[in-house]
């Protein structure tokens, strides 16, 4: 009987050891809780930012690991760099970070990768820093989804206007990207307006107001930003065109959604936010726990190459009457 | 004495079971080693594969899946058809494939997500179809990281030539990025002379030898392939001017290697080939296992929208006389 306890014994100990072994080999995409991620943002109260930090939370779920969220209160340079070293003084699992100004963040950025902190960007990059990847809307990519779906709303036909930020990078690429596509894809399309818009709801109302008195035949409007496209859709609806003029936004905050599921905007682009957290976790899990091996068992630090993708395009997404519902409380 | 036995027994069983259930529900990126995931390839012999299956393989490996090689034996849209359609009937767990031919391929990829079996694409991609994401270099950026590599090892001054194919589109990416960076970036220097390397040997070599004679002042040239890189070294070494003229290449190819070592070409971009299968297979297993939640609790299927990065750019490494033997057998 005796005997048999102590059997019992190894077998309770060699089982639970099987465990704990089995559970560490088998999965290396399991991770440590103590380890922390940190995702740095600015202006970091706004609703933007709450879909990508989700996605961080998701994926350091399936890999048990730990996230926190931080960054600088309000739009301010200084601020950001403070918290981002900060952050860095702690010494953290790895940092996913979108930058507000692309060369402030540089040193900071390339002292944590010197420190061994890897550093991935997303939403807005610092590409001449050491960072090894960047997840982002392609803005070019978005404008020509917009010219696109302008054009199946209106049988590749008719006139078109485009309320934009001249002088921003990134509504600068929007606008290309839509330009371009009507020229090149849709000989019987044309812009024949381009607005400024000034990121301001009742600038953009003066500006459809006018496109629609100077193109009585106008069939479409492009707007590459969110307070643009609610005051192109007041302006549009006040001239009594809903039914003549088919509006494309940008981004998914309430107001643009309400005017989705009016009918006024036709469509509105959804950036892939979530996927920015969610892969740019992943990567930095990767990183932290040597699992890339893009040259076989060759050291790719000792190579001195990347071993992450340069670059993802996160996309965007229609949101239209029929999937706005899925939209709001995200 | 018994009570103690009994309780023992109750200890193991709750022991192995509370192991069981933690493993399964600690670990979501576990899968199921019957779940079988295919690459599919056309000319699927080449050297030039390898590292997106090895990536595919070392995903599965991490998620605990089984993977399988296969494609077409040769250049032949009919063939990868062919094989694309056997795998689809096959039902495997996904599909990542490269696409010899955008427009053959878009209505089987089509019928594989309708019969449930996700599809990813890369290297070559089917835009039309309905395939949730594309993986492959940017060729743009690898003609810009190209001109400025070509800047750099000459104080960005002097004169460079372009051998290319003119009409094959990657070509013409990388040679646009390329052109565009030198007219942009570095106003002391010049794209002298852009010539068609055929994509042969040979011909390269005739054009780079005329390049030189036209143009006595060149420091340095791009060729967007790795054939034409091989002819453009002869040509070059016969006429003397290694030290004076740089040659950055395309690909990791044993005879640009070798010529890499030699130090005749300076440099050659490395595609990332591993990170398009490791990344790839990432992306089907999520499909597959329903771990995405690009708008939270709401089901994407339903909503109609992409849930994955609509493009993955893999980037390029800079392969130089430093690190070329960690290139020797990838």
């Amino acid at each position: 009987m005796k005997k048999l306890l102590v059997l019992m014994m190894v077998l309770v100990l060699s089982l639970s050891f099987i465990g704990t072994v089995a559970a560490q080999d088998d999965t290396p995409l399991k991770g440590d809780p103590d380890d922390e991620y940190v995702m740095v943002t600015f202006v970091s109260g706004i609703e933007y930012w709450k879909p990508a930090y989700r996605g961080m939370e998701d994926a350091a779920k399936n890999l048990g690991v730990s996230t926190r969220y931080t960054g600088a209160n309000d739009y301010d340079i200084n601020q950001q760099v403070t918290v981002l070293e900060q952050v860095i003084s702690q010494n953290p699992a790895g940092i996913l970070l979108t930058c507000i100004n692309p060369d402030a963040l540089a040193g900071p950025i390339n002292r944590a990768m010197e420190a061994g902190i890897p550093v991935v960007t997303f939403d807005a990059d610092a590409p001449d820093s050491d960072r090894y990847s960047f997840l982002a809307t392609s803005n070019y990519e978005a404008g020509v989804t917009a010219a696109n779906y302008l054009a199946e709303l209106n049988d590749e036909k008719g006139d078109l206007g485009l309320i934009t930020i001249p002088g921003q990078l990134n509504h600068e690429e929007r606008a290309q990207g839509f330009e371009e596509t009507i020229a090149n894809n849709y000989p019987d399309m044309e812009v024949v307006s381009i607005q400024d818009g000034q990121s301001d709801q009742a600038a953009s109302a003066r500006a459809m107001g006018s496109m629609i008195q100077a193109n009585p035949d106008l069939v479409g409007v492009f707007t590459t930003e969110a307070s643009t496209g609610v005051g192109a859709a007041t302006a549009v609806k006040e001239a009594d065109m809903v039914d003549s003029i088919d509006i494309v936004s940008f981004d998914t905050d309430k107001g643009t959604l309400d005017y989705v599921k009016d009918g006024i905007i036709d469509a509105t682009l959804a950036q892939g936010t979530w996927n920015m957290g969610y892969w740019g976790q992943m990567f930095l899990f990767h990183l932290n726990e040597g699992l890339l091996n893009p040259i076989g068992d060759g050291d790719w630090k000792e190579a001195g190459i990347n071993p992450l993708p340069n670059y993802v395009d996160t996309g965007v997404n229609l949101v239209t009457k029929d999937n706005v519902d899925f939209y709001y409380g995200d």
